[in-house]
């Protein structure tokens, strides 16, 4: 089955997904329309979650949130920035970056005193720099490579460790074989004292760990919130999951294990 | 004292900044050097912390964490949006557009099949568009009228509720006198199971009310988060928090109260 990701081509979602999945990939421009066609059943979907600098995708959490669509898959990329430049970095008339990006790569990028111009993805960066000879670009490796770019400066994330979590969708849910992790999507509903920690209780008191926990606005008003859950599936998981419903709705985004990446 | 907020002019922080504090205003680039001032002792801040479409913007939540300053204050702004185009929107070329604004006005734009390209800020694609008679952008009534722009489509937000919390900062924690909310920056530096509900429950237990709980990157590796901790002073509050520094690290943003907007 053909697999969605975030293009155009260069991004670091299209170098994973080929890693993944090899030639069989459709590139499309934005994280929505990617969770839409994999809503509509003809394709499954790569698209990044969180990452260990900058935190989590709002556009792929809204998408979970408003799509019925499962979890089917979790890869993790080491994410590598280099700055693209034809001279001087310093003197630079404005550097492309995606947001995330510049996020991640904050610390250079403030200290250069260039402006930094934001574009919609790492690969907008380096077509926005082919078209202006003074401009640079943060770019991955394969942007460099593809667009032609001279890198001026190699490794400009601020951390070492900076790395992305994506998630394969797909438009129904995987059999439980294998899998090693559940997500959920809990909806509190009514805003009581409490209620949250009751929540955790169901988990903490089976020993059950949660890998993460991230609220998001509810759009029912500022102040009211979901959270997406992901918990490590041992002992217990099924009736914690089954008792959680009974205090608040839950939506169960999926089961899955993580993909091996090979080659990186 | 001067209050340093997010420029060019015509964004919606300026705009609540001119209603909070007058004349005294300056314009800063980035959040990121509206804290970076505020730290050095020579300015108040005022900057966005969540969006009730988009919700927590990353950019001040990593500047609390990085920069020893306190929360002195919060203030809510309803925000309308407006798509400026000198023509028929589904014909524009381009349509600048902030990124937040973007997933705040997914629905339009979406709907429209015109590449939306990223800006800086709402007022920068304002200006993005004055350079540019066959593109359109999404703006403040403020950066409209400021900018020149015609206003081909009124309240393109998708919901009527869009709302953005923001905090003023300070150099020093103000006093307790009148402060309604406090918020706490927990970091739970080892990862146990439970502990996360742990620390819930001193809160619940005193039926103390947190009004948000926000997870960010720790930048320990992916994985590891910190916790944004909102929550209303009521009686026992301040045991809660001599009681949580006795089981993870916790750090005191402030405590504050809510600032009337006079005229919105």
């Amino acid at each position: 089955m053909t697999v969605a990701t975030l293009g155009p081509a260069g991004t670091f979602s299209h170098e994973l997904a080929a890693h993944l999945y090899g030639a069989d990939i459709e590139l499309l421009p934005t994280i929505r329309s990617i969770i839409e066609r994999v809503a509509a059943g003809t394709a499954k979907g790569l698209v990044p979650i969180e990452n260990s600098e900058a935190g989590g995708v709002g556009e792929t959490l809204q998408g979970l949130m408003e799509f019925d669509v499962s979890i089917t898959g979790e890869a993790y990329m080491p994410i590598r920035h280099h700055l693209a430049a034809r001279g001087e970095p310093g003197r630079l008339s404005v550097i492309y970056a995606h947001p995330q990006t510049h996020e991640q790569c904050s610390v250079l990028l403030d200290s250069l005193g260039v402006e930094v111009v934001h574009t919609s993805s790492n690969a907008a960066s380096a077509m926005a720099m082919q078209r202006d000879e003074h401009a640079g670009a943060v770019v991955s490796e394969t942007a460099a490579r593809i667009y032609g770019l001279p890198v001026a400066v190699r490794d400009v994330q601020n951390s070492g460790d900076n790395t992305t979590r994506f998630v394969e969708i797909s438009a129904a849910p995987r059999g439980i074989a294998g899998c090693t992790k559940c997500s959920l999507l809990v909806d509190p509903q009514i805003d009581r004292i409490g209620l949250l920690a009751d929540i955790l209780a169901v988990f903490a008191r089976r020993g059950i760990n949660l890998t993460r926990i991230e609220s998001r606005p509810s759009r029912r008003g500022i102040g009211k919130y979901l959270f997406f859950i992901d918990m490590v599936i041992s002992d217990g998981w099924r009736e914690a999951k089954e008792e959680l419903k009974t205090m608040t709705a839950v939506r169960e985004l999926g089961c899955y294990a993580r993909m091996e990446v090979p080659g990186i």
